[in-house]
């Protein structure tokens, strides 16, 4: 249906690519609109807590950029980024224990694009890619833009599970994937972290199978409590690491990165040329300002206590009005919890009714590739964005709505119709 | 070789895919580099003169926006880009006779990204794209990720020549390509705009063998006398429009739309969402503000008034240094001068004598697909950027260049030894 009412046909239908045929939207996405209903708790999105920022002072910041480095900054950029944004990133990596130079990365529009260019370079149709399973629906959904052949690797609370990896590459062999995408820290949307022995262990069998690792960290700095983990970059410099400012910043700027040897990134430059030319100078003297010139550590830090006392408020809801029946993770940093209940419960059919009751959350099946028919009954639900008392009523609402349909699925049992 | 001077080898050449193998890179984003450098005069970039620009303004507009919407502006948006955004451009597609409502396009990451998600959506390996020969170097470089074939249909003072495009239509049949992509107004890089009639004409081939029509218009508004020709989509909303602020307002903003019939934009925006999520609302914001609150008309208006100056100072300092047997179009708009030269001469190696002596042009032969051969002994010419007394001292350097060329040809020739 069109905006007026009328049914278009689409005249265009045996016109398009082969590669729309297997893509699909995103929840998140579809959910964006409802999200900014005022009557909906919104359990769907990754969006960092915007309010918190010090919006003065990032005007501040932002009419500098313009006034200081404007001429440069409205122009046509490189397409591999400023060397300011480039500098400044390499003290921010500095941080996590990465030591590069600006030579060693590219600025791209979000980490989001890295997604997609990494796929254009590496994956012909039918080829392989791993990730784990559950995985970001981001990159499933820029990775089936080049057809790939997924293939899921389970994770328990300690991450992936490297010896069912371990298993699946002794059987498929050397090279037998173009890459394996992993989130180590606060996985996205499990809530897991990979220990430190996986991570050894996803290394070594990098180098015996001789696949390329891409380590994705939005939320590796958002850590609620415990050390931090070496992050696989930082223990081995084939790793292609992808960084970006939307959860340690804004996501409004659409700024992120990727580390990755010399000759894949060559290639990655030349894909990103023809992708959108080059990446906002604007948003990156912005970005460059924004960090080089306040206190965003401690704007962080107050946002992180934040989404530590939002978590807590989740973990405990859960606990006191989730069923037996129904269990989740607990992460220590990041925006999610992945919920896993019983087999029967669909979770795409239970948003609908969860929609009516004024909650939103993102279904688990479009956390796994589409053909796999997994994740049917689980859930994502983000604690990042509402105040506690909201994240409280919204679980208590989904508890529900998950209920009242266990109650329909036992009474159809009891009656034998099932 | 590396940054450091040590040849690094490339473990993963064997990973890439087939699609990379057929991209190369853009003469212009190689040139961008030297571009900025102070003893270089530029004539290869289509830079707008930001230098022009009221940075002041655009400083105060830019701190303006965050204050007023910086939590919508510094958060994700929505794939299709901000309703506000969309507004504002249905009222900028008024004055050029286009009326739309926000409902007829998506918001893209530039215009360019526009052209790479319209391959996407189309374009499966050996597709067929009509395009103008010569065309915009970008778009071939976009459209090559698909892997299509091109055919290139040529030009002369009146824009494409339809007869010619006709009689391949009659030969290849209905829905033979997936789309025929055309700049009328100010073709880059040939200059040239394409008359009325030859509108018409196109627009009825388009509905005889069902082509879809991509009418890119970067540099519609930047006229310098006559009268406006009216848009193919003025005449026909079945054509998709690309139109981007890079031109009117600054590239480092990366804003540029796509219009198309819906059923086309639904696969547009559902590609797009892989593609990078959303554009920067941020950047969004400031366009809406820069072209509300500020007399944009009349900065537009000074900065046409110095393109045609340098125009003018190009075309004169052609006639007064190059030699009788160059010849070149005379834009009424836009950027670029192309020029053709004997067809004996190499603009790819005319270039690297051109760098030795301050001055950067692009070959033309990357303005036609790699395998063509064609556009060697031609060359783009912009005029954007440099003040007239820098063009004409470019101009000068370059006919220099050329007559020493074509003397050592003369003489090998006169010396038998051709």
């Amino acid at each position: 249906m069109t905006a007026t009412g009328l049914v278009q046909f689409d005249d265009w239908v045996d016109l398009y690519a082969d590669r729309v045929e297997t893509m699909r939207s995103s929840a998140v996405r579809d959910l964006f609109a409802a999200a900014s209903r005022s009557d909906i708790i919104s359990l769907s999105g990754g969006m960092p807590d915007i309010r918190k920022l010090p919006l003065d002072e990032v005007a501040e910041v932002t009419a500098n950029a313009v006034r200081e480095e404007g001429v440069a900054g409205l122009q046509y950029g490189d397409t591999q980024g400023r060397l300011q944004t480039k500098e400044l990133i390499c003290s921010l990596m500095t941080d996590v224990g990465i030591e590069i130079t600006p030579d060693d990365l590219t600025v791209t529009t979000g980490a989001q694009q890295a997604l997609d260019l990494l796929a254009k370079t590496f994956v012909n149709p039918g080829d392989l890619i791993i990730t784990e399973g559950p995985t970001y629906l981001g990159a499933l959904q820029a990775f089936s833009a080049y057809q790939p052949e997924v293939l899921t690797i389970e994770m328990d609370s300690q991450g992936m599970r490297t010896d069912i990896l371990e298993a699946e590459l002794k059987k498929r062999g050397k090279r037998c994937a173009k890459f394996l995408y992993t989130i180590p820290d606060f996985n996205n949307p499990a809530g897991v972290t990979m220990s430190l022995e996986r991570r050894k262990h996803l290394l070594e069998l990098s180098h015996e199978y001789e696949i390329l690792i891409v380590e994705d960290d939005p939320y590796g700095r958002l850590r609620f409590e415990g050390e931090p983990i070496d992050r696989l970059r930082s223990m081995d410099d084939q790793v292609i690491y992808l960084g970006t400012v939307s959860k340690m910043f804004a996501p409004g700027l659409r700024t992120g990165w990727v580390i990755a040897p010399l000759p894949i990134r060559q290639k990655i430059n030349l894909v990103k040329q023809g992708t959108d030319l080059c990446g906002s100078a604007l948003c990156q003297v912005i970005v460059e300002h924004y960090f080089n010139t306040t206190d965003w550590r401690s704007t962080l830090g107050s946002m992180i206590d934040k989404y530590r006392e939002r978590r807590n408020a989740m973990l405990a809801a859960l606990r006191e009005y989730f069923p037996p029946e129904a269990s989740w993770t607990e992460p220590v940093g990041g925006f999610f919890v992945w919920v896993t209940l019983p087999e029967y419960l669909d979770t795409p059919q239970l948003l609908n009714i969860a929609l009516d009751n004024g909650v939103t959350f993102v279904p688990g099946d479009g956390c796994y590739p589409a053909k796999s028919g997994k994740g049917k009954n689980a859930m994502r639900i983000a604690f990042c964005y509402e105040e506690p008392e909201k994240i409280r009523e919204a679980i208590r609402r989904l508890s529900l709505v998950i209920e009242e349909r266990m109650a329909l699925y036992r009474a159809f049992r009891d009656a034998g119709a099932l």
